[in-house]
């Protein structure tokens, strides 16, 4: 045997240095050592795959069968067609980007399949020069990128029951994904039109048979809204509001508005179902936060999570989100001992404003029992609470803005469970 | 009417300032303006997407119907069963995210359906410790990821053609594409393997039924390649090498060889056809340049572009895609006038080192014939030449690494066609 460097230790419950890792012939004991037999008879080794020439190039390719796993978990009202939610896997995903097929959904009333050549986009109401859009127009209109998180305003909601939900990481906090978002500035389309000074509000409307509609404030339109015609490259599917849908970074999903066929300048907020009944906070006084629009810090370990087991003690690689609807993640901390010690994450380039994060960090687990938690702050200074500290905030009666600490139990045998800790 | 601020021109053929969108109430005359009545019927006009509930929710969402001209077009080697070519619809596409399902195919004998249970990953030869990874284990080793392009060393290759190739952008240029990677530095494996100081190049080879492998150096393995799992966050799809691939960023797609099974270490390249029949520069002594990895700066305009037609004279968006093998892109100059001057283009944050970087440019067409050309440098200094240049240099008898400056003639119809200019 040849000797191996180690990794040094950073903070409790086997917590590593990936600095380390600049070493030369780190051991992680995970790999099989080859035999000269083995080596030999390599070569010989054919699999079924390797035999007959493979399957023909595609169009428009598809995940492998062995993924199939890999889905988006919906969950439909049964009280109202079309009504429901659909998760993004987490636990399965890897990087920032969320792949178009498995950006997570929110509809109040089915997925509309409309013809672009039949949509049209309106601004009107408190505009000197009410406008009308077609998909042709829109499209030769000056356009931005921009890679954003979208999350659902009532993400992490089960976070807020008494007993800690047992279930695979996108199943709790996967309605929230990132994508590359391609369109034009909402604020090129507004000036164009000549926005009244008496303008406050925008009422954003979509094409689909509810009629969503919500309020924006006139000043988040005009700084970074983007109205978008693409995702990840490609024109937006269906379900995330083909053929056009408003960009609102680091604000509530509900605002996103799919399918958009109206902006209706206003000196006031519509007062609509879903910023009245829905998307408010209500709080220990038993009064209620409404327009709280903002998505605060949150941070999550997907690898590894409840659902994975961990075979036997030894090596593995911690991996999370992170993100914030104020800007960026500066620093993501983690703790293998329950939270009495803190280490530092490593932010995976390029880290951008209200963008998924992605933070990795070595450990090596020694087999016994544990909790494993992460805790974001982003650069206005937040920092991730943990859950007794939002509880004493908010009640327990909350229903949105869910973003306490997530704390992951290892048992001794491998077992991952969620707890409140 | 009320009156419009205008865009200045900044340089020939009508290109614009783009920090002339800051000025409010700049009309492009491209929308249409609302009459009351118009107005008035807005409110009653129901498409049949908005009468009756719309689709469910499904578990992995795809494109509008209304899209399924966005395609990869395949072009298959009617000689070799499962030997050809797939390109990306660049015409399509906007941002710097390929879609997976759009990511360009290249392959030797077709698409291995692999079963990730059973695959394998040998590291061997000039190591002290050969070792053997299931994915299972791979899983648990230190990730980082990478946006990156993949560019095929033939791409763009119908411009060494003495009549210029009329076709979509994408079936021209579009074997490259971007997508985010994530896997394990191979640094690491190959430093937990402890290569043997004799060792200088690794022979990397897939488990397709072509056994496909090529020759990389160690110095650029022990740099920035990746063993990648995963693609845009999902695991890799069968086409771009399920379950495992390894990325080598900038350098000729070929490298990246796809189905990875194994790393064997020696003092030498092996020469296989890949090296030597084939992935060589023929130049004009006669002489054949072997190893020449580097995919250097080039750029393209993708809207407007050959397929496309302009309606009428009026403002349109000028947009495209710049790469360097080298690093990042500092600079890409468009001109509207066929060369006489030329503009510099908005760069979309983040630039990223070996990755795609959208440009993009305001312009006003006139409705007079004119040429347009876009022309990037990289941070290193190096400037994409004109055809002519490139000609002079490597002869007419070039396959691979063509990446002269484009042309594309507007007609004053508004048709687009390429040229050489």
């Amino acid at each position: 045997m040849t000797t191996h460097s180690k990794l040094s230790t950073v903070a409790g419950g086997g917590l590593l240095d990936r600095r380390d890792f600049l070493k030369q012939g780190i051991s992680f004991s995970i790999a099989s050592l080859v035999s000269e037999s083995l080596l030999a008879s390599s070569d010989e080794k054919r699999h079924p795959w390797m035999e007959n020439p493979g399957e023909a190039l595609s169009n428009y390719g598809q995940p492998s069968a062995h993924e199939r796993h890999t889905i988006r978990w919906a969950m439909g009202n049964s009280m109202a067609p079309g009504n429901g939610v659909s998760w993004t896997p987490l636990h399965d995903l890897e990087g920032i980007i969320t792949p178009n097929g498995l950006h997570f959904e929110r509809h109040h009333n089915g997925v509309p399949q409309i013809d672009p050549k039949k949509h049209q986009l309106l601004i009107h109401g408190a505009v000197n020069n009410p406008l009308i859009f077609d998909m042709k127009a829109l499209l030769r209109y000056p356009m931005t990128s921009c890679f954003c998180f979208i999350e659902c305003g009532g993400n992490s909601n089960a976070g807020w029951r008494d007993i800690p939900i047992q279930t695979l990481v996108g199943y709790f906090h996967g309605m929230a994904s990132t994508s590359e978002w391609t369109g034009i500035p909402l604020k090129t389309l507004l000036d164009e039109a000549k926005v009244s000074e008496k303008a406050k509000w925008i009422i954003a409307e979509g094409a689909d048979p509810s009629v969503m509609n919500v309020s924006i404030p006139l000043e988040k339109a005009m700084n970074d809204c983007i109205v978008a015609l693409y995702q990840n490259g490609e024109r937006i599917r269906p379900e995330n509001g083909y053929p056009l849908r408003i960009i609102v970074p680091g604000w509530e999903g509900v605002l996103n508005v799919k399918w958009l066929r109206r902006l209706h300048l206003s000196n006031r907020p519509s007062m609509t179902r879903n910023e009245t009944a829905k998307y408010t906070e209500l709080l220990p006084s038993g009064k209620a936060r409404q327009f709280t629009f903002i998505m605060e810090a949150k941070s999550l370990i997907t690898h590894p999570s409840p659902g994975y087991k961990l075979d036997k003690p030894g090596y593995y690689h911690i991996s999370g989100l992170a993100w914030s609807g104020r800007g960026k993640i500066v620093k993501v901390e983690v703790s293998a001992d329950g939270g009495q010690s803190w280490a530092i994450a490593e932010l995976q380039e390029p880290v951008l404003a209200k963008c998924f994060t992605r933070f990795r960090i070595p450990w090596n687990w020694s087999g016994k029992k544990l909790i494993l938690k992460s805790r974001a702050t982003d650069e206005t200074g937040y920092i991730q609470p943990e859950r007794k500290v939002l509880i004493a905030e908010k009640g327990k009666h909350g229903y949105f803005h869910y973003n306490a600490i997530v704390s992951w139990e290892i048992s001794s045998n491998g077992d991952i469970s969620h707890i409140y800790a």
